[in-house]
């Protein structure tokens, strides 16, 4: 079966040109002016369209079980809301219980993700340790194609990995030639300032932020930072929120260590201002961690984004309904942490990246696909238009307009973050292993569909500082005595 | 006329993949596994080689004149070194005097530049100011394929820019699309401090450095981008040599605001400790501008170009003969300043950039030509391996050695600072418009072959910085007084 | 004459103590518990109240000739409003006109000054240059008392001293150990940003702060640092008002350079949104440059102050009246530059610093009097409440309210930027050379009682800076050739 | 007993003055010039010299059990040492173990304390939690003079506080307004790095410095500066050695934070490079912790101190004989860590700093004492030259020099690391409670005769950080559901 998208402009991280592009199965064979396609191809005319990789998202969080409740979204509807909004790939997390033995959890989130419609792979976190933990590593880097360990700074007495675990997870991963990534908050603080807020009376939503300023994320990001430099490591920082924690990425980045780091859509369009509605439910919808910023901050992540010091977008994507959100009215620190967004993100920052002169289109590409696909080793096959990636990618039309809402949201979720927003330009159709799962407000997924995407170990970079390191071990000093 | 590269690993700066590359007349036609060549293709066998787009030096001074001399090398030299080096294309610089009429200059440098063997670009500086040169500029830019003017912020008397001249330039630059690119250093300081200098009786090349120490470099960095800022203008800044260079430009770039950095080969690895060199001869050889530095500022070039602070590399090839040096014997301040390595960039790149685990291959590819190609908008006519591009490019064989040397190289000058310098991964085959032109120490080039490389003025983060800029013009406070 | 201000609580800058002052004459001449006075000494009942030493104002400019007027504030006004607000000495400015002879200016302003009430010294700025005007700064120097020199960095086609001007004239302050001091905003891009707002059709208020962007004033202040770095000498910027010169001097201090900043009291606590009046009028009451500054900057000026970044606070007092202003009234570029404050400083620093929980009230006194008095060479005369001082203080009641506005206070202007403030915290009493000149509302001052107060050269820091220098002077290398 | 100092320039932190210091038992009655001395009074000549605060050196750790043994210096040679160098009073530590009762602890060191010769206070260090030690701490505060107390960041499985103690601590000092101060380097990753390092082979000395790198220390300063800035405290950082800390000090202050930093003498002045000495004692003499750092961090330290990043100098005193260093010939680990230099501080830093311009003479004292004596609210009982002040200060003869050297030395310990070094300016005379204890050369201390000096809580600097924070406290929104 083939595909001819035709007449578009073909938008790679690299550059734009006037292209079609040919399809065969679920893979791009060609992409150049006047393609010979087949004469039974499907023809999809994309004059005056963008044809753009389709978006990864290296940060969901489907059906997870979470802070007594589970997300609302799970592995099916979670995909086909990504696929109705441009995204064709999502990385989400194993996440053990401490104790828990890591390749069981493993096996469980795998089981979960059966359903997916569209393709996926799993970071997996490291939440505790003994030497099985050290185990699982080996065997899912080397025969189950994970390439990444996560490790949440924030959540104490729950997930949290502590500077101990955090020592010999990066260790670890360094024989491994797997990427060190972490969720950046400093957890003892928080439960500290979460003790104070309450002392204080403060029960409510507005109670999240007060308990997670900014700072925290700072310092965190700077202590997984400096784990990585001399551990010589590789790291990726996840959901960057605050010009504290993208100026640490940038000082590390500027004496030459390689540290990546992740924007939120949320973060970087919404401020803090959310929690100080009137409205229970409304302030309530809105509390994730790290929390909705002050007015400043938002800027200061666009503008690492343009700089280099971040280089992917995410969402986070966690839901909990308002009825979950309910579990913490008397007090915000159990209310489930996580909004929505693997719908929307491609919109939303193409409305307020590339309409407002803030990143161009390649530079939208790079955010949105491929710089993840790189970083975690699976370029080109996923985040490019050329022959022989997988036939991931939307027709972007620029001039058309969506109004976002839950009311016509796909994602299993009772309101939206972004509600009401109109953004310019909008995936007229998304086309997924090469079939054209959504076109014109119409889905057509398969659940099931979605294949677990394996990502090797020691990406390019990774060898770099692998090298770097060999050439400058230290050595004894000689001495007689 | 077919040519067939056959079964290297082909590296461009997003990815590297085992890849032929089909050529046919000046142009690659394909990049893919088991190609299809005619039968009389001529075929190169690339195993165990790297295949990277040629280089592209964006800074070089064939011909120049200069503090009352003339560069040894001209543009058929030049181009020849440059070609044995595996750098298939330069941009050299259209250089009016003062008040000299700027069309006249550019008829004189496109002259020189016939014999060239390898394609050129010129950028061009504006060094007065009146009617006349803003109306040559859009003459340039619209009529010639120029898109960037170059300020010299140092050479006080001579070509130095003033803030009126920047002014003025940097708003026609602007109307046009074309690139604002600056030489960083404090002429009027530098000029204050030889007299100083001398006046201490410090004639010989040690009061080079001593005359601009880099904090000058980093005030006229700061001052370039601060007039890029409130006049929305992105900005090129050329040879960043010090740490408060690269810091500014890390400053700016956390503001997002586009500014982009070269450095030189040169300045990433050799110290300021030449200028001690007790022979004359051999300190005044290494007299450039800005000079080398202190031992630290290269470590911040390499890791600035990691973090992305900088973009591209080049070496502001200008050389001057032992014989033209000891013009300034009694008087540091007339050495003609300038060194040579159009050949040697590509070799000391790779050998101390990607052997030392400092950079990855790709990065490589990105900082030799990739980056300068997209910055100066020849992207991906230039700096990349892909259908459609010309077929300029270098098989590389990792595990060659080479030793540079003034007694080897083609460079038309009798020294070399990289002099007794071992690398090991070499050019082994350099391909220019499709045709062999170097290939295991041999020659093969044609005076004259080069072409003029035109560039189109608005490249796409350009017009991502005018679209942000229209967008938020002031408007005046409606009164009714 | 004696006169004893009993049971207070004496603040300096470095402690606090429960004391007793007793004046004789002019002059302190005793700081203690129980201190037996004559018994005719006059006696000031402290208690509940702060004994302070009277505030410096280094920045007015009282009866100056400005931008096609002079300001309404002649001498006697100015020093009588400053003692009116606990002020007891000024440092004010003469200004030559380019070509004018730097003595001749000298002298007019002297003349201008006899009328003073309150103490008074002069830093002379330097706004062109030739043999004449280096004769004339080591005739101040040398005879005059005079250890400071401004430098303008605006005010292009007036008083601007450019990059020669400046080189010039900090050599030659360096050989007479006198303070280098600017007004650090870029008077080129102003000129041309001036312009571009006109037109816009931008001719308002609005466009005086929109032709003079934060921007600029750092990149001055970073030239200036750069100048006064690589020529050894002490540097003192006034008025810093934004966070990029704050920044400029912080990264300087860092690296052990003497740069030293003043902030005005109008910068700390009034952001731009008054250049959005309705009203013109009002809109052009605040038209003073460096303009207000966007939210933000007040804080980081703060921040500066608390962090020994900046060390004195000063008004710029320089009042133009509603209709002087009005002669830019089509044109924002002719409404004369200068706001009011000299007799407001201490109270709305002390209400906002001091009970705000920003600054110790020892810190207060730092930053209104001793340190200027300490970078100024006049300490402990002035700026200190010790034996053998100066008798200029103030008791200072810190319950007491006052509610500032133009028709209560004493300056020669009719309207107040900080009109309708309420503050908390007064000077009850102010004594000046041993005299009571204000109590209760009351004033009591005597035209020509002032005092010019000569300034020795060569401040302690200065002779730090100048051994380092003598210590580190490079020497010639030592060649045979 | 009545003494008089004649003829001397006295030197306090903010002037200098030609005066006289007139004493009377432990404290000085006066200072001023020709004062009228009792006929019986002992004159001491201090002409051609600086008559200056004894030294305060505010970190010192005499007869410590550390590592399995015992530091070699108790408080009677120490404080005796401390004298013969111009140091008149020391700030020791309290170090309960983990699980040691707070207070039993107290009353040892307070036992060992009673033959001191000189003033001495004390620091508590918390090294674990639970409520006894939040009862210790109050009762400390309040009753026994204690405003200050540490933690350990580096030290895991001995003294290390974790994050968790030191939210507890902190909460609790600021209820008591005391300071909390850290020693900042991270424990944890300095546990695992020694294992890399032996697991490496290297088993020496330079397996010191290699398992313990600058960047640890930077880590465990920003972690720090963030609990204290979420939780309103202001913060003492003790002996910070690089530039990572420093500028995360810089950073914290540059954003209004109450953040002090101290230096060592010894970090000031020599680098890494005595780890690679060949012979294994002398490596191991400089065993410390931080240690000593590679060139360039030298710099930086002296540069903050100019800049008022840092204001204190001290020694970390802590004597370990050569024979006690060879407990970890095998093992670096078990090197006990420690250096001494309370006699030396003063000397090398006027050498060093004040002859080489680094610091002006008012500088040196604010450095040396009247900082310390502020920050730790002893000011101006100790740290200054004012009538009211304890009689402890130095007449320093700024021609006379010294060679510093373990056989001339007074500490307790065989060895010296400014062995050797040469300064210029030594205390003729130091004189500590109104007595000579030292001069020229010869000693007369008393055991027994110093004195604990209590020191109160809520310094002024305190209570203005207090201030905001009660004005700014947060507050639940108000809503009806």
């Amino acid at each position: 079966m083939s595909l001819l998208v035709k007449g578009g402009t073909v938008v790679n991280a690299d550059h734009s040109q006037r292209a079609d592009v040919l399809i065969e199965g679920d893979k791009i064979v060609a992409v150049g002016t006047d393609l010979n396609a087949p004469e039974d191809a499907e023809v999809h005319d994309a004059s005056g369209c963008y044809v753009m990789p389709g978006g990864i998202d290296p940060h969901t969080h489907m059906q997870l079980p979470f802070m007594g409740t589970v997300a609302s979204e799970d592995f099916y509807t979670g995909t086909r809301a990504a696929l109705a909004g441009g995204t064709t790939m999502i990385i989400d997390f194993v996440i053990p219980a401490p104790q828990q033995d890591v390749m069981e959890a493993w096996e469980t989130w795998n089981g979960w993700a059966e359903k997916a419609c569209a393709d996926y792979s799993f970071h997996v976190a490291i939440t505790w340790w003994d030497d099985s933990v050290g185990q699982a590593m080996e065997t899912l880097a080397t025969e189950k194609g994970v390439n990444s360990f996560k490790h949440f700074l924030a959540y104490k007495g729950a997930i949290m990995a502590d500077d101990s675990v955090l020592a010999k997870s990066f260790h670890k991963a360094r024989e491994l030639g797997a990427i060190c990534t972490v969720h950046a908050e400093n957890g003892e603080l928080i439960a500290h300032l979460q003790q104070e807020m309450l002392k204080m009376g403060i029960t409510g939503p507005e109670g999240h932020p007060l308990s997670r300023p900014s700072e925290l994320e700072g310092e965190a990001a700077e202590r997984a930072i400096t784990f990585a430099d001399v551990m010589n490591v590789p790291l990726y920082i996840v959901h960057n929120s605050c010009k504290e924690s993208v100026d640490a990425i940038a000082r590390a980045r500027a004496q030459g260590q390689r540290v990546f780091g992740e924007a939120l859509a949320g973060h970087m369009l919404i401020d803090d201002s959310v929690y100080q509605n009137k409205d229970w439910d409304t302030a309530a919808h809105y509390v994730m961690s790290p929390p909705f910023r002050p007015k400043g901050h938002q800027e200061a992540i666009w503008a690492a984004l343009q700089a280099g010091t971040l280089q992917t977008t995410a969402t986070d994507h966690a839901c909990f309904c308002t009825s979950q959100k309910r579990m913490g009215h008397n007090n915000f620190t159990q209310i489930p942490n996580g909004t929505a967004g693997v719908e929307d993100r491609m919109h939303v920052l193409w409305h307020h990246g590339v309409n407002a002169g803030r990143l161009t289109e390649n530079e939208f590409v790079a955010a949105t696909s491929a710089n993840t696909a790189k970083i975690f080793n699976i370029y080109p096959r996923k985040g490019a238009i050329l022959a022989g990636a997988d036939a991931d990618l939307v027709i972007w039309d620029p001039e058309r307009k969506r109004t976002i809402s839950k009311d016509s949201h796909h994602m299993n979720i009772d309101f939206n973050i972004f509600e009401g927003w109109e953004v310019t330009g909008t995936n007229r159709t998304t086309i997924a292993q090469g079939k054209v799962v959504y076109h014109d407000g119409e889905l057509n997924v398969t659940e099931g569909a979605g294949r677990y995407i394996p990502r090797p170990t020691f990406p390019p970079y990774y060898q770099a500082v692998e090298k770097a390191r060999q050439d400058t071990l230290p050595k004894p000093v000689d001495r007689m005595g």
